[in-house]
């Protein structure tokens, strides 16, 4: 069976060269200690782990599968040590508070770890893939006491946290939510429903579990403006069972070593997060860090069937090539990487997954900044472009994790549909991250409805201006002009479409709706531009013949040259969602 | 679980009015009593069988699977009974000369019945797959005492033949195969070698199997030009069991109820079809239907997933529409098919099912009039337009059937990714189309290498000028006009492309390997702009407000305004093929 393999020098090119994210941490004081040394080591540990420990046993996770017996969850063979060796390696902490225990890093780095979690073993990451984000949100939002008695064990990873909020009525619509919960004498609530589709809802992992859970009070406002966030541990101080069980476990198209619970709340305990009646603020601020890490799921994805792709294509021979490199000798089988066809699609899943990694950092990059930059502008600045950014990120690389997926299935032939190469169970287990933390039809709403047409085109323009200061920078630079010249397009486009979609979106109040997904994918293709512009850029202070700046000019060439002209057609497609959308007949 | 419905309405509109199929027949012999009403109880019993008897096998053939105990498969429970029934209902022969038993009833019927075989379930409908080709091929090429011996079980359905041509070492290049035959005394052959991915390979629907072998007689020619074709039968004539066993079968990501086996043969009896040499001539007559049928795969999934879609977003309700036909009372929670994204889908799941339907029906009308038109010139005008567009079928309506899988599983949010409803089955089930009979890159090579730059653009001039009749036609039709001059410019830009590429090809022999994917997906897009503009010109007869004609123009001014725009994209991406292509390093 195929592994992965941590991608570490590439790693380190995004965070030494293309963000130089180094020179950025020395400017901060919260990270003036995380020298480009350490932020090293701290990446070839993680990676170590993710291909040493988790990727072995990616295959065999998806084929036991969970099993509920009595109430508990089993989670694969070798899962439960499998974290006990991520706690002990202090990963839970990475980015978090030292005040809590954490390490204080950079989340550009915990952006690298999440990476290498989903794409060595996506059903075991999704375990852990909430915890960053129930930090995030308990230390914004819960009273001192609360933070006091659950934070500690959050960070060091003794307890796991769960996110609840899909009932079975109410998935996109969380306004449609029932769970209920009553105040009680002591401040405490009691809280009664059911939750659907609740990753890590109950397993072995950890002994504790703790639900963030979205509850509607006692006279609360209907929709999504009536509900409060709970927190509710499965076991209370005293070692007292709470009253939560999971009923049963869903039985999936893939990640089938992650149990997705039905959970029932009978009068369970809990705690509220936040203001009465605004859950929806705190939850949010669990949903951010949660789409990127869904964005950085699909990211995992494309490298994970790069890899495997490319390790097949130059081991299998079928047919001669029409032409082949001058050091090749003439055979009438060719390894397949050499076949047109195939070299195509191979360079566009190293294109794809290089460039998906580049801007995903960038975000994470950006998270940074808004938290611990200096100046008050600059966070500013970097929370506006991190909130438009994290849509795009989440939908268009989880639309790209799949669909690379599949074009890397395509390699291997007949084999590929087979349980024999690793492939097919990453094609069915990268499937799910375009549906779950908000559907990509709902990202894709909310980049052009809120972040927008909501806020009158302002974060937009501040990406413009990152975007143009690259291109100009480009043009600046000797060898790289071509790259920065369609870059500069790249933006005129953008600016075009923007003006006309706040115009058209004047006139028709649907107009926005229809043309959404559309926009999504035209901007997501404008950042992959600006990605490979930028590292054509990077590598032109390097030798000529170093094969680190060969390869990336070869990549920003196969990107503009072949992947490049799909923006265009996405201009074209936002355009034509002018037109009405016929009603379907029952 | 949701449950397929044999779609006999669309395939009407398409069998009466877009092919106007009935008219032609009358002017064929061979047709002359197929009848409307015949045709249309064929249908009808055919939807009926698929959707009664085959629907309900679908999701309990996927669970229960293949088994393979001592040598022998035993297939999901119910599917050797269905394969009876099918037998009793006389359908292996349908479009089988009557000289063998068959029904002699044109080809266009049989695929409409295979399209609803493979949409009801696709796995079960793998055993009998390849019989129409085989019946074809031996038909063709056995000697007389062969066919006699063989070709009414075959037709009767007694027994089901395989094509076995691919090995470990040898898929999409045939030319590595090492499988040998010896020469006998008696003037049969002794086989012996291993075949891989053979589906049908062993199974317990019927009692013989007949084995069509690609072979490599003593002395033959290395390549693909040394191969010849047995025929080997499981059991022999006088009941002694044949050197073949099945070694293993395998584990796939989907059709989990159809056997793929590995084959040994070990001096197996066999007798050639064909000449010495001369298999894959042989080879090629089965292969050009099983490509059709393949394609028909494509379609069947694309209307399985528009069917489950559709309801299920009839009856799910979440969160406020913008916009809602008149007569439906606002709501807090709206069906989501109310919602633009998700009409969108919805309405291109329809509109693709429904074009691909029209065009791969239209290659079978082909073949027929190819076989059986009274004239010469006719018959070789259709055939070479069937061979132009079983590329194009073969490798877009497939990639089309899955993709519109995964747009359909969208739909159902975190429901889709479970095994509670069948869209995630489609999804797995339609991949392998992509897959096998010729990949999808080897279906473009043939496309532009052979079949376009092969005989200097002639079938091409065929097609487009099909097309154009069509533009003609419907500009000089009122109310449809504007489709018809839509279409008139998507041949100026086919015909540009066709040019362009003749000429890039002169100056670089690899430009066409570069650029044939994209062709294809060109030459699809401008075969559905066909498909629709004739539909639109089709339904201009029928009162305004006729249910048909309304949705039918409403399909076509979709398709038009929202999914035309592709066209220019994939224009621009076979011009891009100018760009060398970057090789690997290891």
């Amino acid at each position: 069976m195929q592994q992965y393999k941590a991608p570490l020098s590439d790693i380190q090119f995004v965070l030494e060269h293309w963000l130089q994210a180094p020179e950025v941490w020395r400017a901060i004081p919260a990270y003036q200690d995380v020298d480009p040394e350490l932020a090293r080591q701290v990446v070839e540990q993680a990676g170590r782990f993710c291909s040493d420990v988790l990727a072995p046993l990616n295959a065999s996770g998806d084929r036991q599968g969970c099993r509920l017996i009595d109430g508990q969850v089993h989670t694969p063979d070798g899962f439960a040590a499998a974290y006990q060796a991520y706690v002990q390696g202090g990963w839970p902490g990475l980015a978090c508070d030292p005040a809590w225990g954490g390490q204080g890093l950079p989340q550009v780095l915990d952006a690298a770890l999440q990476e290498m979690l989903y794409a060595s073993n996506h059903a075991w990451a999704m375990y852990t893939g909430i915890a960053h984000g129930a930090y995030l949100c308990l230390n914004a939002h819960a009273p001192d006491w609360l933070k006091a008695r659950y934070l500690p064990a959050v960070v060091s990873g003794e307890v796991l946290p769960t996110m609840c909020l899909t009932e079975p009525q109410a998935g996109s619509d969380i306004g449609l939510l029932r769970c209920a919960a009553q105040p009680e004498a002591d401040g405490g609530y009691s809280i009664t429903g059911s939750k659907l589709f609740i990753s890590g809802g109950e397993h072995d992992l950890t002994a504790n579990i703790l639900h963030l859970v979205l509850v509607r009070l006692p006279g609360a406002p209907a929709g999504s403006r009536g509900l409060s966030l709970m927190l509710v541990p499965k076991w209370l101080e005293q070692g007292e069972r709470n009253g939560v069980q999971c009923d049963s476990i869903e039985h999936k198209l893939g990640i089938k070593g992650s149990a997705t619970c039905a959970l029932h709340f009978d009068q369970a305990r809990g705690w509220l997060v936040g203001e009465v009646h605004g859950g929806l603020a705190a939850m949010f601020v669990m949903m951010n860090s949660a789409r990127l890490h869904v964005g950085l799921q699909g990211l995992g994805h494309a490298e994970a069937a790069w890899q495997y792709a490319r390790e097949y294509a130059l081991e299998r021979r079928q047919m001669r090539a029409p032409k082949r490199p001058d050091q090749v000798p003439s055979s009438t089988a060719d390894p397949i990487h050499l076949h047109p066809a195939m070299r195509r699609v191979l360079l566009e899943l190293r294109v794809r997954s290089q460039g998906m990694r580049a801007i995903g950092y960038w975000v994470a990059h950006w998270l940074d900044l808004a938290a611990e930059a200096v100046q008050p502008p600059q966070r500013e600045r970097a929370r506006q472009l991190a909130q438009l950014l994290t849509p795009i990120v989440k939908a268009s690389f989880t639309e790209q994790g799949f669909s690379l997926a599949s074009k890397a299935l395509q390699v291997f032939g007949g084999y590929g549909y087979t349980q024999e190469f690793a492939i097919e169970q990453t094609l069915r287990d990268s499937r799910i991250a375009m549906i779950y933390e908000g559907s990509n039809e709902i990202q894709a709403n909310d980049l052009l409805l809120r972040k927008v047409l909501g806020d009158g085109g302002e974060a937009f323009a501040l990406l413009l201006e990152e975007m143009r200061e690259e291109a100009a920078a480009g043009l600046g630079a000797a060898g790289c002009g071509v790259y920065a010249d369609r870059l500069a397009g790249v933006c005129d486009s953008l600016q075009r479409v923007v003006d006309d979609v706040f115009g058209l979106s004047a006139l028709d109040p649907e107009y926005p709706y229809r043309a959404a997904g559309d926009f999504l994918q035209l901007c997501a293709s404008g950042l992959l531009a600006f990605a490979w512009a930028r590292a054509a850029r990077c590598v032109m202070g390097l030798a000529v013949d170093d094969p680190l700046r060969v390869e990336k000019l070869e990549s920003a060439g196969f990107f503009f040259d072949y992947l490049l002209p799909a923006l265009d057609y996405h201009v074209a497609a936002v355009r034509a969602a002018e037109a009405q959308l016929p009603f379907l007949r029952e």
